[in-house]
Formats: structure tokens, sequence, C-alpha cells
């Protein structure tokens, strides 16, 4: 059940970074959907390590397969299952964690729950690999919120300390994130960024950063009440990310900060539609779509595997322990985690649009 | 469904503000606990308004009936149905605000999904007062996690800018935070942060703060993995309170200014313990418990409700009008957001504790 | 969640027998359906024991009341609650079933299960008074139903070995059923049955029964494939009424011994229909709606209470022992679970067709 | 979400009969377990058609691929993707089935629902091949099965008019059934059976019959109450094996026939420990388990596919059409429908064992 989600357009992940490959079934696809590869294709190829130098080296071939539910490019309605597979994996480097687990990995908690005979592999089901699956799935997702003009963009808002705080519309955001290696929107802070990665790269560590999401073209009335609520849906959903430590909604942690004169939306009228003057609330109130474009920021943590030195404990002795984590990682994960939150948004949005009747069963 | 949370130890939400009363129903309660009344008569008044002239001077009486599911005070492993009665409810100035919603309410969202006839008095579904059911079944929930030692308590950490960033054990917040009216730990912060609060009702505005929730006695290995993950569960639940913004676990969004150095815990044994050195996870990582405190902030907005004159639109002719909220407000939800976020955070924990057999069916 | 039902339109069950009283909540109810209390009441009038000669002559007075849910007669689309009182209990002769599990009841599997603190007082959670909350939600989504012109009928094919095998319309069944006091179709037929009843009362024994549902007005192509399937769906349900020990669709059983040849629906054009000239597949195909009337028969044990002296088990000495019990119990139950498979059928159906669009979510 | 059944130990089925192949994912699976992939091809073989001249002579070589979850033999605790490919699939005579619906199969309803993008190749996702995967899942589930010493045993309890009342031991059955080529335990009978079955065969007929599962081993007190019962649950699970249409558990319809002083199964002491002197209800009461051997009941319907010339509907010119259904088909499926309901029976009781902490999540 852990490894599902979502009701109408539900989704089931499954494989290892160090097994056969890296799986994802969709359930409850509409029937007649044209499916194009090339489409899940590019948003693989947006997630795929190695795009450039600030990223890790490993040469992932990330091509998706179809198992079922498409027949003559058009989804039937059956569940769709995609796999990638997994090439030139050397596992023989990961078997010390499992007796020295990897500070802020998930190897010590994982023996715990699991016992000895977890994949620790790579990281096994706690790899951010697992995303991939999530990808694909998004892509589709994304054929259908196209379907009904909604549009699903993320960036990179920050990494570290360098910051970009100007809000963007979906349109600049689209059409500036892949010119350059850390998908923020301004070519010059995007510099500043690169140099901030590259910087701890050379010092064999790593950063963290925040990436925002926004959509545009969700119409006001679009939630559930309580525990379904958009919010509550979409953090669970950002939530199976590796690395996410954070999301907040609209103004989110500034909201605490201003009043409530300040923070409240007035509602106005523009060319014979509701809006509010301004968005603060991020496009959802209680827990239901305003119509105004939806925005939410989620924090990822500096990535875990770093080529410094680090302190752990070796459970066979059960004394302390040095440990050193080889082999090549990203310094940071934001730019790749932008194709991902995308995803899992788009994933998400299509459950309550199947679920509100905005997106129909039978195309 | 979306009323419904849980799996194991799961609730259903149900009433309004101003209808017969709110109630909640568990269904999964471990058959033979001693189901203490007064202790969740005692939660209940915790989150009651009316306790300081911080809060709205509306007298709620908050009596927990108990409907189903306990027998001579123990539980049966029935569900267990508890309901509080709504006394002097007067809804007729509600009315208005089918025709002009207030703004960052969920008149407007509420109208498009659901159409005229949703329960708009007093908010109905969206007000803050659904969440005295989830307090009373955190009562329960807070029962069954004493009995494995687990502690959960939460604090203000600030009100507006006024924060305090000092961290807390569990004993330093539980005995502090009842002796003043804005359940903060600090004394002198507490203060300033009541000052504040009377400063902008006195202007008729409001203000927001942060909720920070840390979990003693979790053993390492609880939680579920990708889509059932520790943060996942928590957050959906932390998003079913009203005004509720942003959530993060251990540092949050300050972990994205450091680097992978700095944040990762080092792993340690203290009194043949396994411990990590730091704790800027949170008690989490991939998802499960480490063993480690668990610790999260909850960012809350600043009440929608103030006595300032609002801008809005008049639906029925579609032009802008203006808006006066009267009656007594909150001014700051803070406070009592407290008791609400420790309530559903111990149901979810134990919803989890039963899944990993921590807690066991029968008692 | 076991106590929880369905996806759209799902109830939640509580209450016991001997406690406050029964009650069911509705998650997911349209809004704007106009509720009328009135049809709610007869239902439960319908299942009330106490009818007539052949039933319990214990008097329950079941008066619905609403806690939630709906205003100015309206349902508003947030959870509807609704509660009916017991009275008069008495449950000091149930004690003993403690000691001296009565046969055929759940009270050794629940005490198993659940340990000593069950609540076996009348039979508990156990009873079939749990029923009434699936009427009261079944009344409502009859309501739902009759706006999409769709009629569930249900009624007592046999009553022991008596057996009225013709096929009725659901204009027969609801036209004649409550004529007489077993429910069945054919009044002659119903003296027989009546008489059999009688004569089992006489010698404190009892008996069993088939009711037959029939639903008309069901669209094709309403169902979904594999596990949730019509009859996996409604077979769940259908199990949920203490006492059904089988459930078969169309033909079911009879239709293991004839050919295909003779079981295949063959389709043919009628009126400018698509329709099946036979119909033994009862309308369901693929685990989805052929457009035909759905039909099935559920198998109803004898009452497990009889007057007669039956052997069991002393659980404190682990010695055999005699058991008596006391009190009046209805001979058969089969005639009061007409109206319950009526209901919880109904209850079934809405869920799929608020799923499938046909019942809209706001009316 | 209807492509998954279960909650503790679930199961997700995707895969069509003319796709790429059949797959399952058992999400929830204990860490540890020692998977012996020879006993999962067993139960696949088992399955398959082509065995014996009763069974269809096409050859499907399903052969086990693991895909995840799996490392160096045991279970990780992760998702487990278990996968046959198709091979030698023709799929050119289907298509006229998309003009003229076949009767009794899923073509017409399935086409009502998906729209005209609906894989009916071969039935698509309503042939009978989907149980390949249930299958393969429940082979992992007996392999959990035997660690706690429950076994599951089906046979062929008729065949058309053909049939065996005798009561059978799990060893009776086990020791029998695979000694002839209809899976039932009297070899006498089976003869009989064996002859019915090529009678129908020769005159391009097809019939059904009935399979009886026994599971010994279930201790008292497993169960879950109201709608989470044993019995929806079993019933859940089997209705989703394509051509079933009754479930009857114990003595089931023929408990309608007797009265409640026969029926009763009266409680006795035998070497110490608590069982009934009979077992009418077949090991469940109130939807628990007694102790006693669980038993129940499958109507199996004869094959839809028949070689004679039948009546249909040509949607296209919505006139009466005549269809003739050419190729090899089971003239029964009732012996390869006993591995699948042993199967999936040991699926829905390995996630009640889980859930009630009699099978331990880390093994």
């Amino acid at each position: 059940m852990n490894n599902y989600f979502g009701r109408h357009f539900s989704i089931t992940s499954f494989g290892e970074i160090h097994g056969v490959g890296i799986g994802i079934i969709i359930d409850g696809c509409p029937s007649g959907l044209d499916i194009k590869i090339d489409k899940i294709q590019k948003e693989l190829d947006r997630r795929r390590p190695g795009q450039s130098g600030i990223s890790t080296s490993r040469t992932e071939r990330d091509q998706v397969e179809i198992m079922s539910g498409i027949l003559n490019g058009k989804s039937t309605g059956a569940p769709i299952c995609m796999f990638i597979r997994n090439i030139n994996v050397d596992s023989s480097k990961y078997e010390q964690f499992r007796t020295k687990p990897r500070p802020s990995h998930a190897d010590y908690p994982a023996m715990m729950k699991y016992g000895k005979y977890v994949d620790l592999r790579g990281g096994g089901r706690f790899s951010g690999r697992i995303t991939a699956g999530f990808v694909m799935a998004g892509a589709v997702a994304k054929m259908l919120l196209e379907l009904v003009n909604i549009k699903v963009a993320a960036y990179t808002r920050s990494v570290s300390i360098i910051r970009d705080d100007t809000e963007y519309s979906e349109t600049e955001i689209t059409d500036s994130i892949e010119n350059n290696s850390v998908r923020t929107v301004n070519s010059e802070i995007a510099k500043k960024m690169e140099q901030r990665i590259l910087e701890v790269k050379e010092l064999k560590d790593s950063v963290g950063g925040i990436v925002t999401c926004l959509v545009e073209g969700i119409p006001p009335g679009v939630g559930e009440p309580v525990f379904g609520s958009l919010e509550s849906s979409l953090s669970a959903a950002i939530f199976s990310i590796p690395g996410v430590r954070g999301i907040e909604f609209g103004l989110g942690f500034k909201a605490t900060e201003i009043t409530g004169s300040q923070h409240n939306d007035a509602y106005s009228i523009k060319d014979g539609k509701i809006i509010t003057t301004s968005n603060n609330s991020g496009g959802i109130i209680g827990g239901i779509s305003t119509g105004m474009p939806m925005k939410f920021n989620v924090a990822i943590k500096p990535t875990a595997s770093i080529g410094i030195e680090q302190n752990t404990v070796n459970l066979d002795s059960s004394k302390p322990d040095k440990l050193k984590i080889e082999g090549r990682h990203d310094p940071c994960i934001v730019p790749r985690a932008v194709p991902v939150v995308e995803a899992i948004t788009s994933v998400t949005l299509v459950d309550f649009l199947i679920g509100s009747g905005i997106i129909s069963k039978t195309l």
C-alpha cells in the first residue's frame, strides 16, 4: 500500500537502483489518450544524471519500455506499466554500508525496519532513482493536463543561499529553465548557482536548494475537504521524493510574519472573471482551488553522499568508525528534482481532476 | 473518503460549527484501553476559545459525549464515536458571505465546489472548530502513546516576527507552555508575543506564527517507504488543520542553505545506543524514524477573519464590493493550534505504531 | 478501516445494540439533495423488529436523528451523520455468554480477537442491529438512485424449503412485498412461509432463507475491472450483513449445471436498444453492467439464537456445558433482511454511479 | 485502484493476454522470505492451458521473470514485481468482436465503459489469463502460509451435474487432485467428469462447475468486523476471477433449508482445544475465524467461448447478426480455476495474517 498513491489516477512504484530496473504502473488512465512515447522519454532525459558538468557523470541510459495498457499508441483504460532497465550497475562498494551506515542516508533506519535482507545496493528503494518512475507517470499526466489547458512548471528558486525571489509566470519558467544547467529562470543567477555547485563539488561537499512549482489553469472549486485537501495530497506526494524536507504553499512560512490585513487576498473582477488581487494563498484556500495560479515551494536538502570523510558507527563492533563514500555523486540534486516535482504534481492534480469530472474517463 | 484518515487507527470527522455539533470516530482503537474521559476533556479545554484575553471571548462549552465503543471505561475494539454539541450559535450574520465571500476564507472556493447548498454558517466544515474532533481522537491516541513511553509536545515557536529558535526537550515544553497564554516555552518571549497579539487585536487585525512539534521515544525503524513515509503521512495530517501553510522536518528550509557536510547527522554511540550527534534530519530519514527525537515546524497563517474593511466581490451583481466582518475572532490562532498539532500528530503516529506492531491491537 | 466502506459515497458504521445507539456517516453525498427524513424513517420502520407475529416482539423505537451534513432539508456536501438511540436495553442476561459462548454467534471468535473487553451485550457490534445504520444510508442512496431512474427491489425468495423461483419485475416486487409479513411476492406462498416460521417458532427453533435483489435501470458500462468489479463490491457489501452465507449473481450456482450454449446470453435489438434475449448473467459481465436488470440471490442462515438447549463449553472451567438462550428472538430474519439488502445494494451502486459520473456530485 | 487489492500484503495486477505479458506486484511482502522460484513456476504450470486433452491445446509458455523486490533469493521488503511474457499471440481474429460482441463475454460492456480504444484482443484484461498474475502472487503467499502451518487446498467439487459432496481433508485433497486432469479428489468421479467435458467439447459446447476451497490451520480470532470480514474480503477477491458467479461459505445456500438447531455448531473440547462438533459455518462466524477449517464453494460458469454459432448484434449496422468463435478454447475452465482459487485465497489470508501480527513483517 505504501508504494501506491492516488485514487482515480493512481500509481504503483516498484524497482531498485541496482536491480533489474525501475517501473511504475498507472491505474486509472482514461482510455483513448494519445500516448506520445517521445514525451515520456524527454521527461526521463530531463531527470537523467550526467546532463552537465555539475551533475554526476554516471551514465544511465533510461529508455522507457511499455509493458501494458497501450494499444496502437492509445491508452486502453487498462493499467499502464512503464519500465526502464538498469545497466552497468556496480554494487560491490555498497556492501560496507550494512556495517557502517552512511550519515543522513536511509541505511540505518532501513535496516532497523526491514532487517538484514533489505536491499541497500546504491540505496535500493531509497535511491532518488525511483523518481524515474514518477517522471514516466508524470509525463502521461501532463498529456492529460494539456487536454484541459493546465500547465505545471517548476524551477530552481535557490541553490544554497543564492536565491531568486522574483515571481514568474508559467511561460517565463518554461521558456528559460532548459537554457541553463540549474533549471532556474534568470540566466545571471543561474551562473552564480552553477559556480556555487562547482565550488562545493571541488570540496567533495554538496548543497541543497528550493524548487518552486507553479500551476496555471486550475479552475476554482477543485479539491476535497479536510484530509483530502489539495495541500494534504500534494504534500504527501512531494514528500515521497527523496531529500525533500519541507513544503510551503503560497507565502508559506513568510505568511507567519505578516498581518491578516497584509496576507488576505481580496477578491476583485477582471475581464468578468473573479480573481484575487494578491495570491498569497498560492491558489488554494480551505483545501480547494481558488482559480488563481497554484504555487508552492519545496525544500531539498544537500546531497547526503559527500566525498569528505564522515563519522559513523560500526554496527558489527558497536564502535565509532570512519566512512568515506567513493564514487561520483551529484553535488546538488535540485536541478534534477525540478522535473520530478513537476511530475508528481501533475500525477496528483490529474487524480483530483478525474475525481471532479474535469478530465473525463473516456477520451 | 476525504473526511477519513489513517489505516490501522483511523478517524472519520463530521459535524459543522453551526450544526448540531462536532464529532469524530476512531476506527481501530485497540481493545482494553483505559479511556480517561477527563483527559479528553482536558485536551478539549486546551483547544477551546476564550481562555484568555488574547483569544476570542465566545464561550463554547465543549463537553465530550461518548456515543460508542467504550464499555465500563475500557475501549472494546469497536469504533469510538465522540461528540460535542454546539450551543448558542448565531448564524444570521453569515448569510451575507454567500453573496460577498470573505477574503482568504473558503467561502468562494467552497461555493464553486459544492454549489449553493454548502453550509457556510460560521465557516461550516471549513471552520477550525472541526479540529475539536481531532483533539478528542488525539487524546485517545496520547493514552496509547503513553503505554509505549512516546511523548508528543508542541509549542509556539513564533508569533509574527517574535521567534524563539532555542531547541527544547519534551519536558521543558510540557512544563512551561500552559503557564502563558501563547503556549510558548520562554516566559519572557511569551510576554512579547502576548503584547504583539494585543497590538494587532487593537487594530482589528491578526497575526500568524509557527508551531513546533517534538516527539520523543519513537524507536528507530518506524515508518513506511515512498508514499507511506512518516513525512508524507504527517504532512497530510497537518494540512488538514485549517490555516496551515507549510511544514518542514528537522532543519527544513534552512537545510537548503548549508552544505552536506554541515547537514549530515553523523552516527555515534551513547550508552550503548546508536545516536546521531546532530539531529538536522528531525528524527526521520528515508521516511523512517532514526530513533532520535522527531521534530517539525508548522506555519500558521494570520487569522483570515479581521475587523478591518476588506475588498471583495458581490457575486449577485458581479461588482466589486466592501465587506466588514463583525463579531469577535481570535487575533492569533497559533496558541490554540498547539494542542491540535499535538493531537493530529499523535493520531498519525499511533497509526504507524499499530501498523508496525509496537502498539498491540489487544491491550 | 473495517467499519468503513466505499470510495465516492462511503459509509462509516458505529454503535452497538446495547450502547447509546447505532449510527452511520455518509461521506461523499452530493450537495443539494433533498433529504426526506420520512423516507429514512420509513426504511428504518421496514427493518424494525416487532412488525408482526412472526417477528420478535421487542419494541425498538428507531427514530432517526440527523447529526450533521444537512441544512434546510438539503445535503450540503459535508458528511451526513445519522443516529438512532437504543432504549430499554437489558444487558444483564448477556454476561453469561462470556463464559459460555453461544453456538454460531460471534461470542467466541470475538473474544479470541478482541480479548475480554469486547462488548458482547446483545451481540455488541455483531448484532444485526448495526444494519439499521446501513438502512439509513441506503434510504439516502435510494433518493439519489431515484434521480437517475434506477430502482432496487429485494424480496424473500425462500424461507426454509418453501421457495418461489418465478422471476419478477421491480414493479411486481414493490407492489406486493409489503402486503405480507414475509416480504415475498406471491401471497399464496407468503402464507406457507408464514406458517413455516410459526411452526419453528413454536418449537423454539429458527429458519433461514434466500433474498433476491433486482436492480432495474443501470445503463451498460457501469462497473470497474478486476478487484473493483460490481460482483466484488456488491458481495463485500452484502457479506457485511450478519447471517449472510452466500451470494450468487444471475443463475449463480445453477449456471454450473448447464452448458455454455444454454447459459450464454445472446445479444439482440429491441426498440433500438441492445439487449440480451436471456439474462443468465444477471446484468453483469466482466464486472461491468450489461444494461439488463441486475439480479442476485443472498443466502441467509437460520437465526443462531434459538430457545432450545444447546451444547457449549464453559471457558472458565474448560469443560462442556449447556446453554439456553432466553428472551424473544426472530425465528426468521429473512423478511427483515429484505430492506437491508436493498439498502446496502443502493449504497454500493451509488458509489459506482458517482464514480462514473452518472450521479453528479453537485445536484 | 481497481487493479489493486489488499492492505498489508497487497497486489497490483497489470498486463493483457495479447500484450507484452502479464504481471503482478506484491506490496508488503515481509523481508527475509526465501523465495523459491521453482514453486512459483510450478503454480504457473498448474494454471497453464494445454495440460491434457480436456484443456485447450494452445501452448503458453509462462516463465516467471522477477523484476524487483528479491535479492540473493530473499525478499527485501520492497515491492516484488513478477512478469510472464506472452508469445505467439494472434490477435487478428479478435477484431470482428468490436463489431459483433461475443455473448457472455465482456466485449460489449467493456466497449460501453472504455469506448472504442479498449483492448479486446483475446479478451484483453478480461481474459482469464490475468489470473496468471494472481497465481504468481499466490505462490509467494503460500510460502508465507507454510511458515505458520496454514494450508490452502482447493479441488473440483462438480463439473456440470457430476458432483462429489463428500467432505475431504487438506491432505486428501493435496494427495489426489494432481492425479487426474479435472483436479477432483475421487478418481472414479474424475473419470465421469473428464468424460462429460469430452462430450461437450465434441459438441463445441462448454460446461462449468464448482470449486471447493479448504483452509486448515487458521487460529481463532482472525478477521475483521463488518466491511472487513473474512467473507467480505474473500468474496471480493474470488469475484475478481473471470467466470465466477457465486460463493458460499460453510453450508452456504443449503443452510437456508435447515433449522437453526440443525445448523448451529455446538462448542466442545477436544485435546484441550475448543472446537465445534459440526462446521456448518465453514470456520467463520461474525466475519472472524473460529479455529475450525475454513470452507467455501465457488461457482464457475460454463466457458463463454463456444464453437457453436450464436446470435449477436452488429454494432455498426445495429442489426441482428450471427457469430462463430473460431479457435481452440477450454470446454471447461474449472480444473484450471483450482490453483487460481488457492492463489487468491492465499493472498487474501496472508493480508489478514500480517494485519493481525501472526505473520511477521520481518522474517
